[in-house]
């Protein structure tokens, strides 16, 4: 559960600078509380770093990648949300393979725990300390190795910055198959560490399936190379995949080959009222259909969703009052023909009366409000009290079940209730506004909204991990022999634990 | 490498019943040589079955789920391609995950081996018995559970035959993300098993992305549930990639759950002559760009593929004499729209003077009988001596690279040295055919080849496998960190070795 302000940018993944340096500065005004101290966690028995450990590692790296300076290192103690603040003594910034291999390899004999960190973009808490862990920073590691045109098989370092890169393949007609709002700060390397979805997932489908290969080094300082640009490899096991959402606990991702697809010529962008959620899905049926290959987004809002957010803001709703709405973007290759499947579209389903009112945009200007109104919802809620905000999956058949559930639950807490969210990938955000945060309102939500979501085999994580904050939430999304799997996997790869230890995996 | 001639329907990923007819008649007339004698297996320290094992299975199982008769046995015993044959003398087919679940429980318990098996349709031995390993046949376990029309999702059991499930979701206008020749017969608990690849992965991607969620019991019968049908699911680690592709080593599948993408309302074809490979590529890159989503497949042949197979199998070619062919395939929502697409790019490659010559096809009897030339190509080799055949991957740029050195390499034996396959997966068949076996051919391509496409950071296995018949040859693409954490993996998942032995991993 996400409970901050900053938290809505990425959450809903725009790249507004705008916005987001408006709330960062508000909540950049004081130091975090420490998390050992705010949640209550207990220091588990690694080594503590002693001089010559730091001078150890200025052998091995140069002066300038061994920060141990408190305003140096401060920043990377503490999470882009503020929620999170760590108590680390050291930051190394290894520019190579080899440089991580050795710094893993000395804490690892050493017992000196270590945090990885990407571009410290996570909602979890995951990126950064809890204690005294050692930061290890892949910022340094940021060069691009190779673009093969032709495949779309970019291979490079894991501290490249996503929209860096997707700028880098746009020069080339290609797109990264991930888009989020983190995108001009978060890592490559902490994308396939967090299996980060967003927005066109889709479309472009996961990060099991668009990573061609990875290469990471165990606890130990082993380096496991599987980075190759094949699609079809059945060389024996899959091991990229222990690294893909592992959250940095089975090994540090160091470089990244990733499959690009090519750059949509076109976009455009369908924006429709309809009566009910029952007509929600009935209308993706018939966009899945209709609009097929060139459907790049299928988003949903209930009415409260958009009234509010467009009163709130004052940001202009293009269409009436309607119980539920839905948002339809295509990426195709050809404008004229992805417009005449959307205008077919939409007049074929206003003849059958499942849409009732809408509009079609294929103006970047137009498309860019609607996109707006639709991605402010989170942030809007905020106006109006404090707000609770789960990120979920549920199997699309029951994707609106709990909303209505937790209203008549609220009821005498609150009446704004409200979902929205990626109907294609089976993700909505549910947020309950009240007038503030109260014991009462948390012990009606939770573990109630957890437990449901566990009865409808749902995820209490749709696409922002575990981390240090959910730990003690996992057992609702997974049983105990996956539990125990976990558990095992992690006694394998990484024996002593010193690997961004009290992250992801619950206590026994 | 497959030297077989039923391999090569297989391999083409097309179901011709009479071609397949035909060539199992040929080769059933013998029984094939003992696995263990023909490749000088030594038999690993496994329990024995005794007669108190069989009375405890039947005491679980039915009767006829038991079977012990030397002739009910046989059939499991050899495989598809009659080149491996195991000494099984008891055949398991559970109707349950529990059963499954006690089976593998008892076997961990008593040191006895177990071979899983589905569809019995795979190239390299990987799904019959090499000992008197035990045979779990999944073929019982062919239940369809759920299919959620609108997202697409189908849960299933592991012994459902592809084309069933085809069938069943293409009713639904939905389509399974994987297409082969085998589907009449291979199992998708199979299809996971062994991360089949197929013909249309281009456009639907690999299994490790289309898999939502799966069900498989380990080595001491323990049973992980992971059978979700999210999308986004981020919670902890991702555990289902362990069973896909690692071929029953560590673990059986028995339930699935894959996303179905939506049936194409429109196919068109097109089949152009090109005069050198730097055009196919050239062609591959325009073709990406302009018909981007609708895209569904892009094979090349070299001239002497073609003319070979039109001349062998007197098959029409619709165009003349090239030096190269390519067959671009379109799926898509709107016959217009993609006619439209694919002739404007016939236009404008011909007019660039990248097409030499071409055609293009939407009726299914034109498209059927050109995919039958390209389909026919593997087959058609056979009829002009022993053909060696190798199925690799290559980075794209190099793709072509190993052809002219092998046909350079090879010309004191033969010029019959020619490649065709799936540009667009990197995936390349490499074909030379000698007037009849030798240890001269056999050692000028081996271990040669290998070493070369591991040069080239290509794939010794582009879909097919390691089964039984590789593990020697893993080392040319897994590193040895890589080869130890699989050795690592295979220890922990299971530490009595009972599954699949002999097979995927090598010696140490």
């Amino acid at each position: 559960m996400i409970k901050s302000a900053i938290v809505l940018v990425r959450t809903l993944g725009t790249s507004k600078p705008s916005l987001i340096l408006s709330q960062t500065r508000c909540a950049s005004q004081a130091l975090p509380q420490l998390s050992a101290t705010k949640y209550n966690v207990k220091r588990k028995e690694f080594g503590v770093v002693q001089s010559e450990d730091v001078n150890y590692f200025k052998s091995i790296l140069s002066e300038e990648q061994v920060l141990t300076e408190e305003s140096d290192v401060l920043p990377f103690n503490i999470d882009w949300i503020k929620n999170c603040r760590g108590q680390s003594k050291v930051v190394l910034k290894p520019k190579s393979t080899q440089q991580v291999s050795q710094i893993l390899a000395y804490c690892n004999e050493r017992r000196l725990a270590v945090c990885p960190q990407g571009g410290n973009t996570g909602l979890v808490g995951g990126s950064v300390p809890v204690f005294d862990e050692i930061v290890v920073s892949l910022g340094s590691m940021n060069k691009i190795i190779s673009l093969d045109e032709t495949s779309g098989a970019l291979v490079c370092e894991a501290g490249c910055i996503l929209e860096t890169l997707d700028n880098y393949v746009r020069d080339r007609n290609l797109i990264m198959p991930l888009d989020l709002g983190a995108k001009g700060s978060c890592h490559i390397g902490g994308n396939v560490s967090t299996n980060a979805g967003g927005l066109r997932l889709l479309r472009y489908g996961n990060l099991h399936g668009s990573v061609m290969g990875l290469e990471a080094v165990k606890a130990d300082g082993t380096i496991v190379d599987c980075l190759r640009t094949l699609k079809k490899d059945n060389t024996g096991y899959h091991l990229k995949h222990l690294f893909i959402g592992s959250e940095g606990t089975l090994g540090l991702v160091t470089k990244v080959a990733v499959h690009c697809p090519v750059l949509p010529k076109a976009q455009t962008l369908g924006f429709f009222g309809v009566k009910d959620f029952e007509s929600v899905l009935s209308l993706y049926r018939s966009a899945k259909a209709s609009l097929g290959e060139i459907l790049s987004a299928f988003e949903m809002a209930d009415n409260y969703s958009i009234q509010s957010t467009s009163k709130n803001l004052n940001l202009p709703n293009p269409i009436a009052d309607f119980p539920f709405y839905v948002l339809v973007e295509t990426h195709g290759s050809d404008e004229t023909h992805d417009s005449e499947k959307l205008n077919r579209f939409l007049e074929r389903e206003m003849g059958s009366g499942l849409i009732l009112d809408g509009t079609v945009a294929s103006e970047p200007a137009k498309i860019q409000t609607i996109w707006n109104l639709r991605e402010s919802i989170a942030g809007s809620g905020l106006l109006e009290g404090y707000v609770y905000k789960y990120d979920v999956s549920i199997p699309v058949a029951n994707y609106y079940d709990l909303v209505p559930k937790l209203r008549e639950r609220m009821k005498s807490v609150t009446t704004k209730v409200y979902g929205y969210g990626h109907i294609g990938d089976g993700n909505i955000h549910i947020n309950i506004t009240v007038p503030e945060y109260s014991k009462q309102a948390t012990d009606l939500l939770e573990p109630y909204i957890f437990e449901e979501v566990a009865k409808l085999k749902g995820s209490i994580s749709a696409e922002h991990g575990i981390g240090f904050r959910k730990p003690q939430f996992v057992h609702y999304s997974k049983d105990p022999a996956a539990l125990d799997l976990m558990r095992d996997l992690k006694r394998l790869m990484d024996p002593n634990g010193i690997l961004n230890p009290y992250k992801v995996l619950p206590d026994p």
